[in-house]
Order: C-alpha cells, then structure tokens, then sequence
C-alpha cells in the first residue's frame, strides 16, 4: 500500500474543500459588500473562512509531503482514497458548523455544538442522504445553509465520477453493471481516462444544475438562494431544504413541484444516459432496460401511493401542519412528489407522509430499498441490480426441474457471468444485513437510553433512510420529525450507514478485512 | 409430465393416512373397551374413523387407476408429487376437525367449524409449524389431540426422508448441503435407494421417539397419552402441546425440560449423523462443522438471552400466568428452554418470551430465521446455509481488492462450486422475499379488517414463525397467543407460508411457473 501518494490525493481534496469555502465565504462577503445580503450574522462566514483557510493549508501540507512519490494509484490504494476522502471529507465539512454554533452567541445550546452532530449532518450532506439532526433550519445563518448544500452537490458530483468513471476502471462492481464503456486500468494508473470520463460529467452535472436553478428562480417564487440550494440537493439526490417544512414550505405554489419532480427523476437517472443522448444516441437511451424499470416503477409506486392515499377518510397533513382534503388530485400531486424524492432518493417532503395507510408507506419503504439507477447520485440497491436479481431467482426455480438447461440473465446484449450474478446477490444480501444489524443496533442503544422511545419502525426506517442516502424514514424519524433526538451511538452507527450505503459497502467493508493491509 | 403415475403415488399416501386414522380411533376404541378412556367423548373418534375410510377408499381408487401405469418418477413427477402430498395430504388431514367440530354438539361455536382453520390447524401439524388457530386445546377429545400430534411425527418422518432420501437423489438443494451420501436416480427411477435410505431414517426416528417417550413417561409426571403427544410434537420439532400453557404446563417438574431440551436439540440435528453414530463414525459426526455451528449458536443465543432476561428487573411471565422472579437460574432455564426451541423451530413455550426485553426477543428472531441443520426436521435457513453465505460475503469483500485471488469456499473437505454458491444466496433472498410479501399481505388483509388490530411486529413475526415452522411469534402470537383471530386471507397466506418453508420454497414456486406444466 502505497500510503504517501494516498495522503497526496487526499490533500488534494482538502485544498478543493478549502478553496471553496472560502470562496463561499468571500461570496456572502461580497453580498454585504452590495448590501444584496440576507442576514446580518457574520459568525457563519467567519467559520467557513477559517475552516477553509486551516483546511486548504492542511491540504496543501498533504500535497506538498507526498510530491514526487514513484508509483501509481492501484486498487488498494483507490479503495483506501474513496474511504478516506469521505471519512475525512466529512470531518472538514463538519468543521464549519462545529465552529460556528461554538462561536455564535445565539446558540447555546445549538445541536451543532455537538461534534457527533456536526459529523452527522457533514456525512449526510456528502453522502447525499439528507438526514437532518437539526428541528430548527431556518435559523441558521446563509453561509452555513448554502454550505450545507453544497456538501449534497460537492459529495454527488463525487459519487457519480467515482461510480462512471473511478470504480468500472478499476473493475469493482462491475463495467456492466453501471452501463459503462471505460478502458480497464492503464499501465500509466487510472488518470488518462478518469479525467476525460470526469469532465464530461461535470459539464453534465454543471449543465443540470444551470438549467434547474434557473427554472427555479424564474418561474417560481423562490429568490437565487433558495433556488440554489434546492438545486444543489436535488440534483445530488440529497434532500436538505432551507425550510423547516422542506419543499412543503412551497405548497401553495404548484410549479416548484412541476420544476423538482422531473429534476428528482433526472437526478436518479445513469449519468452515461445524459452523455449518450448528448452524443445523440437517443434510440439506445430510449431502450435502456434499466431507465424503463425505473419509470415504470416510479408510475406504478406512485399510482399505488394515490390510490391509497385518496381511498383513505384522512385529509392529508402537510409539511407545514396544514390540512388538505383527500381529492383525487391532492393525493396523486402528494403520492407523485413523494414517491419520486423516495425512490430517488432525495428525501424532499411536502407531506407527513408516516400519516399515510399501510400500503402507501410499504410501496414507499419497498421503493426506499430499490433506489434511482446505477451511476446517478441516488442511493439504494440500484433497479438494475434488482432486475437482475428477480432474473437470477426466477432462472434458479427452472433449474429446480430442468437442471441442465441454461437460461442466460440478460443485461442488455450480453449475459451476466457467474461471478457478476454471485455479486449481485452478494450486494443485496449484504445491504439487508446492514439494515438488520444496524436497526439492531439503533434498537439496542436507544433501548439503553431511559429517555428515548424508539419504536421498532422508527429503528427500521433509521436505518434504511440512511443506507440508501434518503433521509426520512417513518414515525419519529418521519417528513416532519428530525434525527437530532438520538443517543450519540445511535447517530454514529446511521453515519457509517450512510457511508456504507453511499460507497456500496465494499469500500468500506474492506477496511476491516486485515488482508486489505497486509504488507504485499 | 406422467400424471397417472403421480395419482397412483397421492393414492397410496391416502390409503396411508387413512389407515392410520382408522388404527388411531381403534386404539381408543379398545381403550374404551378395557375401561382405560382418557374422555367420554365419542365424537372425535367417529370424524376420525370416518375420515380414515374415505381417505382409505379414496385412496385405493387412486392408486388402483394407476397400477400398471407405464414409465418411472422423474423429476417433475417427483417434485409434483411432493408438493401434492403436503396440499392434499394437509386437507386429509384437516377432516377429522372439521367433521368433529360439526357432529360435537358441544361445539357450536368451535374454531374448527371453519374449513380455513381446519386447513390451517392440519398444515401447521405436517409441515411441523406448531402454530394453532385453538384458543382452548385442552377442550379437545383426545382422538383428535393424538392425531393432531401424531400430523407432526407424520410430516417429520415424511420430510427427513425428502430431504435426506428423496431430493439429493434428485440433484435439488445439493448433496453436500445435506451431508448425504446418496447415489443419483438411476435409469430404473428413484425406488431402489430411497427405500435403502428411508428404511434407517424410519429406525432411527422410531427409535429416538421410543426413547423420549419412554423416558417422558418413566421419569416425569406425564402420562402415556401426554408422553406420547409431546414425543410426536419434539421430534417432529412441531409444537403442539395437549395443553393450554404448552410445555410452561410442567413448568413446576424440571425433569420435564431436562429432557424435552435434548430432544429438541437432536431433533434440529442432521439425520445422517445418527446414521453415522449408528455406524460408529462417532469422530466424524464430532468434526461435524454444522453440528458445530449449530451448538455453538445455541449456547450463544442462550447465553445472551439469559443475560438480557437476567439484568432485566422484569420478573418472568409463566404461559400459565404465574411470575417467576428472575434469578439467574430462572433466567438461564427459561432463556435455554425458548433458545433451543425456537431455533430447533419446535416452538414449544414455558414463559412469555415477548415480555422479555429487545435484545432477548432480537437474538431469538435471529435464530428463528437461521433454523437447525440440513436433513433435520427443523425449518428455517437452516445453519449450513447461512455459515456458507457468511464465506460466501466474506469472499467477495476481498474479491473486491483482489480480484484474482480465488479462495475456494470450502464445506468439510470440498469447494463449493458457483452453482451451489448462487444457489446458497438465492435460497436466503428467496426466505427474505417471502417474508416481507408475507408480512405485507397479512398486514395488509389484517387492515382491510376493521375489527383487527394487528401491529407490525404480529405480522412480521406471524410471517417467519410460520414460514419457518416455528409456531409462536411475538405480541398477538405470542407464546400465550394464537392464530385463531387473523382473518381468513390471512390465514391462507400464512398456510402457505409454512408449505413454502417447510419443502424450501422451491418445490412448491415451481408449481408456478408455465415451463413446469409444459408438455415435453
């Protein structure tokens, strides 16, 4: 393990990390400067400049001491950064807000004094998840709202290079899987055709939120800031809101839903999908197997969501407390945005949605488990992998009667090998026991806690709103309820949750395997 | 697919229960006429012997239609065959309540008067579930007791020689996942080693069955009758008791746990390692690696559950109602006796384990979805299965760093190869999905019932306790509840739940699918 050019790479993120806080900070300075700024609290400003001052010079340090280090990034040393630039990622990202609520005289007894808490929302921002442990958002200071989007769009830019173009180059998970048409690793290490695969994804990435932010701030009520914001955690599948009652706040206005719902939907989309139509390939888009999976189940989840939701006696109860009659088209506009910010798994809500009857809530939690498509920001299984799943389980109960015939799984135009099926399975099993061992744990420790009364659907859904980067789950985890609330070792089993979902467990997982760093 | 033969085979089945239902009531006849009768009540006796001789004739016209019936059982006649027996043989079985519950003038109110249930009660007994729709058991003549628990030795017997004799030979679920040395069907079809192997499986169940009986009623206060009956229901690792509190009952004689906790651990155990021992291979069974597991899972579940029960300051709810302070030994004999019956999925209850705190009533769940071994009468994942999928995942975590490392997964002294491997994770993603369709239904017909309260927890425990043929599950089925209020839809699903479970999914998914029925 070639441990320097690691700690290069990673000094590299911190300078980025760095670099942009402060210039969000010098942003809002700016602001003032124009007397175009929101709020007169300067402490969350003073906080991003010096964590990004302290970070850019940390980074720089890490760079500067492993320069000139021979050898290139091979696997083990890529898996190692992936980790590392999250774990530690995040702990920078959290630095901001650790600092300010310590240094802002309003906030005594502020959530984020806590760096448990802290960490938590930083992971849950990088990861794209969305989980809050914050009851009170609109209180904070912009600086520290805008940077708390911007973990969502930082930590899903990073998420998509890292899954179209890192990870299929080095092989794990599988080219195929992700629809991927990348080189295998060069002799030279992985830059030449990471570079060229990343740009064209950060233009993609770049363009989106372009065209959405400005959708935003010209058709609909909300101001640049807002509209920024929102952007950043929907096109990240992410989910923080500057509203305490979420996109809810905007309930009145019906073209913020008609501008988030297609952008969820794009969000959760393959990445190599946008790239393909920009060359043209329309057709080939049109006839990706996995993004009709994923429309169709998004129709059929949200049809089944209004259904039940409209059958029910209950008026519907919004973000903001308000009631609303059952029509028919309250509950589909209701059942459509939240089941898109469920299976995207972005997290936005507009309506309490744990108030819903049992069939809406287990389409919704079964949706949670499936997630958006391989090579987007979403989190979850991937449809594709549950396609291929159903496929393998169907072709084993032919191979019950009719052991010698050999049904190819199909993905596409070519055959899934062995190997490839093994993994599948492998990944869905180990994602159930993620959840199982971690409800588990949330169980047992908030069972610990005299205070807490953590039933068994709020543990369950903890779990899997952060494993699959959602952000609410059911009951006292739900679209109005907060994360704030839970025991510190609770908070830190649902951020390595978060983490573990977001990289796909194994990048993770390894780091506890002692062969990973066996000297060799 | 050669249909007469497989009419011919359900024949025989009949003949043989029915005989069986006619041998039962004239034992009791005889007990009558000697002045030995348990109870006055004939009406048991009559529904018994009635239904015995129309299973009888019915099935001897069966059989008789397909005597010289050209060609052998092959795979699909075979696993039609069993999945017929378990459908029809369960609704032979159910006639004997059904007819009871409608001649006995004392019974106009009585659960069995419904088809549904009789069905439900039947099944629960051949597929050595233990869950029962009786609210009063100890109200029940006692023909209709003895055959009750004589289903259970009945579908035991029948499935440790499917599993042990029938299905290796046929190729499904593996040889070494079941430890067998069972040669392939040869070209005359399965007869000639099925009987082989099925003739030591009949000695070695009667004989342990003679053993614990003789013991029961030698040692214990129990008597004849009640011996036998709880004999039936441990090796069969069923569940029914001829009481009200179950084993709980007895709770103030230890002799009774002393040897109704063996017998239940023998019960979850392989049935070839008896072969062995008989055949003096004692060091061989000793290196056995799931024995190993399987003991070593038991002693840590107890262990766990002992100490959760132990530091809790609640006392222990008896089925009979009665509080026991919880002592460290209190806590240990109740915490071993759940623990061992619950995961040899017997079922038996002597306290009110759902009173018990989260980490008890989570360890206990786990070991409900993990089951006993391979060849055993025990359901569930079975242990050899999830100690393979544990190597498996482990595996593929370093496969990740080290994708050209292939370690073989080893079972004893060979590698599994990926057919089995695949096979392995398919059958535990096959479990995990019937239980949440599973759950979901129940919850979801339980919904549509007004008069029903059925929380989460009741409907997913409903779900694995009887898809894994354990019987009790936690709060509205309980240890001190019963099945009998679910309504019927639900009780459908959960009956087929156990039929799912009990033959491994498989035999009984296949039924579903077109290609099966094709003609070819």
């Amino acid at each position: 393990m070639n441990y320097r050019l690691v700690v290069g790479q990673l000094g590299l993120l911190f300078t980025l990390l760095g670099v942009i806080m402060i210039a969000t900070a010098g942003l809002f300075a700016l602001a003032e400067v124009f007397e175009i700024r929101r709020d007169t609290d300067q402490t969350g400003l003073l906080a991003l400049a010096a964590t990004g001052g302290v970070g850019t010079i940390l980074g720089y340090l890490g760079w500067f001491s492993a320069r000139n280090t021979p050898g290139y990034i091979g696997r083990r040393e890529a898996l190692l950064l992936v980790a590392g630039s999250w774990l530690l990622g995040a702990a920078l990202a959290a630095t901001p807000y650790l600092v300010w609520a310590h240094i802002s005289s309003d906030t005594p007894d502020h959530p984020f004094r806590s760096p448990v808490n802290a960490y938590f929302e930083a992971m849950s921002g990088l990861t794209t998840t969305g989980a809050t442990v914050l009851p009170q958002i609109e209180t904070l200071p912009s600086g520290i709202l805008l940077w708390r989007a911007l973990t969502h769009w930082l930590g899903g830019l990073g998420i998509v290079v890292l899954f179209v173009a890192v990870l299929p180059g080095l092989g794990v998970g599988g080219k195929r899987i992700f629809n991927v048409e990348a080189p295998g690793p060069s002799p030279e290490g992985l830059q030449p055709h990471i570079r060229e695969t990343a740009r064209w994804l950060w233009y993609i990435y770049l363009g989106l939120s372009v065209a959405m932010a400005t959708a935003l701030w010209v058709a609909t009520p909300l101001d640049l800031f807002d509209s920024v914001c929102h952007t950043f955690a929907t096109l990240a599948t992410g989910g923080f809101s500057t509203k305490n009652a979420s996109v809810g706040a905007y309930a009145h206005t019906v073209s913020v839903d008609i501008i988030v719902i297609p952008f969820m939907i794009l969000a959760g989309m393959n990445f190599n999908l946008f790239y393909k139509l920009v060359r043209g390939r329309v057709k080939e888009v049109l006839r990706d197997t996995e993004l009709r999976l994923y429309l169709a189940l998004l129709s059929f989840g949200a049809l089944l969501v209004t259904l039940a939701v409209w059958y029910s006696d209950n008026s519907i109860v919004m973000t903001t407390g308000e009631h609303v009659e059952s029509t028919l088209g309250a509950s589909a506009r209701q059942a459509v945005f939240t089941t898109v910010s469920v299976q995207s798994t972005t997290g936005f809500c507009t309506s309490d949605f744990n108030l819903w009857p049992f069939l809406a809530k287990a389409v919704l939690v079964m949706l949670m488990f499936v997630g958006g498509c391989a090579g987007s920001t979403a989190g979850g299984i991937k449809v594709i992998r549950v396609w291929a799943a159903c496929k393998i389980l169907l072709a084993e109960v032919e191979h019950v009667f009719r052991p010698k015939v050999v049904r190819p799984v199909r993905f596409g135009k070519s055959a899934m090998d062995p190997e490839l099926k093994l993994g599948t399975l492998a990944f869905i099993l180990g994602v159930i026991m993620l959840f199982v061992l971690g409800s588990g744990s949330v169980m047992l420790f908030e069972q610990l806690n005299p205070d807490s009364d953590c039933s068994y659907t709020t543990a369950a859904t903890s779990a899997i709103a952060t494993l699959c980067t959602i952000g609410p789950g059911l009951e006292a985890v739900g679209a109005v309820a907060n994360y704030g609330w839970f025991s510190a070792p609770s908070k830190i089993v649902l951020t390595l949750l978060m983490l573990l979902g977001r990289l796909e467990i194994f990048a993770i997982v390894v780091l506890f395997s002692h062969r990973f760093w066996r000297h060799d």
